[in-house]
């Protein structure tokens, strides 16, 4: 008999009624009197069970109801409409096999665990309904992504992921080798001639870089891979290896990016609302009250766009006893973003920030002391996507270059990019995770990937 | 007046006839006379370019025709048709506007270049007519495998990249790390506690483990992410850093494996050849003569099945003089594949390897010899995926680890899976670029990859 899904059984309940169908999964409860029993099995391809109800004409119902949570079987039965139950249907079965029945050890017994706890059987995690869910929105939300630049004519890019550029600055990178660094300690000296690539290499922090060069000549392109960071910092919004995505415009002032990241924000939202309603409505239900409020409220709002300065003026007016203090000319703390976004409701642009706290190849405003940065603060989240216009002139970009004390050489090629038809371009950056928990209302990024980096945690 | 696309005006020709447009992009190609010129110009959004021809009726006649190869340009004109011309519309410039006049030494002027030299020049290769062609088909074939799968009720899993598991048992890891190699070689000692993670970590070659943790919950998972092998070989086909496809699936057996490789397989084809027709055409006229032929006879074709056994037992009775001489129990090389799909006459499926030459995590046949694995071979592109039925038995799977010296300590919870709700399970694994080498027809996998890493380069 052909194999349905449980998603089959729910999209097309009419079709199924009555009939008998076969469906092969894992025992999420197992619930019997000495008569019959309710088995509530889930087979991945949905976020809801399907209830099976076994009773003693089945043979082997002696051994049916000792089976255990995560047991795998094999159900065939007859789809029965219960319009007066909880769940629109049942399957009552007419033979249940046993593929493997599960010991009495396995992990997550019924009652409920901490996120903690879970993070440790990061493996078992994702067959619980909250990481059921979060798992499924990941994947939703990339192709969300995916299919809103693929329909805009963007062209997808795969920045390298070892590479010799530090392309923030930032001195963070992960170090990649095939020296024997044993070899490296009792020889007592390194030499990177050896070395696979024969040279100091790491790991990305951003593809930025080379998008742009790919911009400049499909006009539109944006990257979506991996991105990592050796920051020693522990919290719940920094993982050592994260997803990013990274489009680039060729032909785009900073407002034109403004209404990019708009829409495609507002795409991916929309997209995920219709996409994974149950998924949607467990985590409203169970994790973040307000959640579809929040996110459907976005669809409709108009982003607010403000300077930096602008922003700092109505910090330092408002009543409020910061811990940090706001100034012009520095950064914001995540007090202040928390506040922007309350005051006007809403997500907030801030453009043009000071030059000396953005990275180097910003466009380098009129003012001397600003540039075309780009932070996009949503409310709940904090700082989403981070974007600005690049400095297309040769001249200022190199100047910018030697001040910051920057090596050149291995940039050439990047410097070149403003001389073989340079043009107004812009782009920006979204962490992936960040998204995630901005979709899911899970706050700790360790909790939106599947298994994750951490300083010190590096398990499965 | 609103910006469109070389795209926009291909597409819809006639919606455009004889009204006013703006488009943005580089010159191609500048042909003139005293009175008036044509530029050829793309602006990424599509393959070909659009003819724009000037006269002297434009106030900067003069520096239009001394614009050079790159440079990049504003054309505001009127869209004619030109049904008795090569092309079938022109653009007839009422105002030209130059952004960046490229420089003379912009390296690619108008000659043919060889593809090593492109390479060395891999920031600006995606300006030309091949790379052009190649990089959009790599958007598109991604574009195509995301919604293959997306189609059928897959979850799209984010494997861990740095991970201390050699997925394949190889040992051709990159290792990870953020100890200072100069003080380790000063200190005389490697002291993995001070490193990141605490332990001896490095990039990962599969994610194949981890993918059926999570099709243990989902049902169906496919990886897209990279995969690196630090393998010191400098052939076409391999590169230090590459991107693969890893489905997992479970209720699912060898033979229903491979229904699924050839179907997907045909799917991103049929796709592909839709969506990017300049591009293959491109491609079939001046690289791979015959390629869309190729493709197109695979669509219509079935794969082939045939067990390793009696695939050696047909190269044996081959009247052929064979570098390598095939036998029993053992691999078979590029020459073999190559004469077993001329045989068949398409693709093939080589089954039920010899277990000594697989990876551990194969199921074990009943003969004790060999193992549930599957090989695809394709005519033109030899080995396009490898793919296996998982040991789902416990204790076989550990008894073949440990006759393999294997530590199990890192395993612990790959092996749990075959206790707690194991099933038949199988998946395959895919190398973009293998596939990418195959629908385009281009023969060096450096010359499929945006930025390419192979043994000594790192370059951009």
């Amino acid at each position: 008999m052909e194999k349905f899904t449980i998603k089959d059984l729910y999209k097309d309940t009419e079709t199924f009624a009555d009939k008998e169908i076969s469906l092969a999964g894992w025992v999420r409860t197992n619930r019997n009197s000495k008569t019959f029993g309710f088995i509530e099995l889930n087979d991945g391809s949905f976020f809801k069970n399907v209830q099976v109800v076994y009773d003693t004409t089945l043979s082997n119902f002696n051994d049916l109801v000792k089976l255990t949570i995560s047991s795998s079987i094999h159900v065939t039965g007859v789809l029965v409409k219960t319009p007066e139950a909880k769940q629109p249907f049942e399957v009552r079965a007419t033979n249940v096999t046993i593929e493997c029945l599960s010991p009495n050890d396995y992990p997550l017994q019924k009652k409920g665990h901490t996120v903690e706890f879970l993070r440790e059987q990061a493996y078992l995690r994702p067959r619980t309904n909250l990481f059921s869910a979060v798992f499924r929105i990941r994947s939703a939300a990339a192709i969300a992504i995916h299919n809103y630049f693929q329909s805009k004519g963007y062209v997808y890019f795969h920045a390298p992921l070892i590479t010799a550029n530090d392309g923030e600055g930032a001195g963070e990178m992960f170090q990649v080798t095939t020296l024997d660094l044993d070899k490296v300690a009792s020889s007592g000296k390194v030499d990177y001639d050896k070395d696979f690539f024969g040279k100091h290499v790491g790991l990305t922090v951003t593809g930025q870089l080379e998008g742009e060069a790919f911009a400049m000549a499909y006009g539109k392109i944006y990257t979506f891979g991996p991105s990592f960071r050796a920051e020693n910092s522990n919290t719940k919004t920094h993982a050592s290896e994260f997803w990013m995505i990274e489009p680039e415009i060729a032909f785009c002032d900073l407002d034109e990016l403004m209404d990019i990241e708009e829409d495609m924000l507002k795409y991916i939202v929309k997209d995920v609302l219709e996409r994974c309603p149950e998924e949607m409505e467990f985590l409203n239900k169970f994790i973040a009250p307000n959640l579809i409020e929040k996110l459907q409220k976005l669809l409709t709002s108009k982003f607010t766009r403000i300077t930096h300065e602008d922003v700092i003026t109505i910090l330092k007016d408002a009543k409020v006893d910061w811990e940090f203090k706001p100034e012009y000319g520095e950064d914001i703390a995540k007090e202040h973003e928390k506040y922007i976004t309350e005051y006007f409701n809403g997500p907030v642009f801030i453009t043009n920030w000071p030059k000396d706290i953005k990275a180097f190849y910003m466009k380098q405003n009129a003012d001397g002391k600003t540039v075309a940065a780009v932070d996009l603060e949503v409310p709940g989240a904090g700082e989403l996507m981070g974007g600005s216009q690049r400095e297309e002139n040769y001249d200022k970009l190199l100047n910018r270059m030697h001040e910051l004390g920057m090596k050149t050489s291995e940039l050439d090629w990047y410097l070149n990019l403003r001389k073989y038809g340079s043009c107004v371009h812009s782009g920006f950056g979204m962490g992936f995770e960040r998204l995630l928990i901005y979709l899911t209302g899970v706050e700790n990024i360790r909790d939106v990937i599947p298994f994750p980096r951490t300083p010190g945690n590096c398990e499965f």
